[in-house]
């Protein structure tokens, strides 16, 4: 294994305009995004989670998102993996994981210090978790993730909460910060000020703008679930469309589908 | 188990109108069809190929659609599995996967006539494949596919080569015939006058209507791997105009996923 993989997806954290990284829950949304065009593409764990009929956030995806970056590794092309809060409360078993995804062809993963139970890990703990995994997978880019603002609940000042875990978690070797659920122009633009990585930001559709993040400084932009859950609603509303009698959505042709799977046009 | 489930799956292809049976591929999309309303789900052989990075139509995913069977089993909803060949070509392998299909929940199976080869299997070691498979598990409603149509190819009468093979089929046991890529209406009221079984066609966007082919008396019709190709096409849209500043389709929600994958709504 190489390094290399992992420095061209560095750099797509630093150049003229942010990484939009899109999330696959598959091969065939992962191959079609990628024939698509996107440099690099990310996985989500709602998506990979409910695919497989199990709830997101609860640490039950493990061996699933393992099994996916095994077949997204088949394809010459960037991908890092979202991997909830590690899937134990082990740091070394989490450490174990990222190395089997990196092994697999991941070149990096998303985690969360949201806990299962809707509450911040703490943030010294947090801090070992990132340790270990970057000590065990120095080659794997770490996008560490502050839930302050996606949980929501009685937080007065998500961004006072941010702030120092950014820190800590760079300090602790994470290689970019993802801040899900931030919206406002002002605090994106203290983040992306006083974090010293590259910001993520979840893509909200009507509260952001790729050209807006774009302008505030942020490097990585994700659209999380998004696309997984238009994709489950567009099945649901073709059925409808179907019974219905009205005309349905655009839809790939078999052929592209089979062309996809067999890795045509992937990155 | 019981024989009732199956028995209400039966008697949807004798109702007013036909059985409209959407197609899910995974866990997720199953719940959000049946959360919607329709009676029962098929699966797409595509669609759960594709989603494992397995082509279509060459008896690669025998163990991924049982894995998902097993899924959809925890929904008290009725469901069919399509099983394009069989997987295997020997009978009695058929009929072990779908005895364990029925265990895991399913009602139903489709089992095609289309080689991997691109060729028809011969009728009499068809016939000999639905009778081994019936034999093993009575309650199951066999979907026998003619695919003289569906591989196009040569066969100057599409028409001439799945009359008999529908006959040999019935008189083998399948409780259902499904004839995929016929159009023309004067084909399709042939087949539900000549087939002595409730006769299936496959939806093919601006080739057919709901309406035309109730009049036609068409028991059943199945949306085949539409609704997965559009999902997919829908979530690289998506991507594109999160990418291009243009307003996103609809989605689910998060918390809708999650309360489908808890079962909520189901049947």
């Amino acid at each position: 294994m190489t390094t290399e993989p992992t420095a061209a997806f560095r750099a797509l954290h630093h150049g003229e305009r942010p990484l939009l990284l899109p999330n696959a829950w598959d091969f065939a949304s992962a191959a079609a995004l990628l024939a698509a065009g996107f440099a690099a593409i990310g996985t989500t764990s709602l998506g990979v989670a409910a695919a497989h009929g199990l709830p997101d956030g609860q640490g039950a995806g493990r061996e699933e998102s393992l099994a996916l970056a095994r077949l997204l590794g088949r394809l010459p092309c960037l991908f890092t993996v979202d991997i909830e809060a590690g899937f134990s409360d082990d740091p070394d078993e989490v450490a174990d994981l990222a190395a089997a995804l990196r092994a697999a062809g991941a070149v990096g993963i998303n985690l969360e210090d949201g806990s299962p139970d809707g509450t911040l890990a703490d943030p010294g703990r947090q801090q070992a978790l990132i340790a270990t995994v970057k000590a065990a997978v120095p080659d794997l880019f770490v996008n560490a993730r502050v839930d302050a603002y996606w949980l929501g609940g009685d937080d007065p000042s998500p961004l006072a909460t941010t702030l120092p875990r950014a820190a800590e978690y760079v300090a602790a070797g994470a290689d970019g910060i993802f801040v899900p659920g931030v919206t406002r122009d002002s605090d994106i633009a203290t983040l992306v000020d006083a974090i010293p990585a590259p910001l993520n930001v979840l893509f909200l559709p009507g509260k952001h703008s790729v050209e807006r993040l774009a302008g505030l400084g942020v490097a990585r932009i994700s659209t999380g679930s998004l696309l997984f859950r238009t994709a489950i609603r567009a099945a649901v509303q073709t059925a409808e469309a179907v019974r219905d009698g009205e005309p349905t959505a655009a839809a790939y042709t078999y052929a592209r589908i089979q062309q996809l799977v067999a890795g045509a046009g992937a990155c």
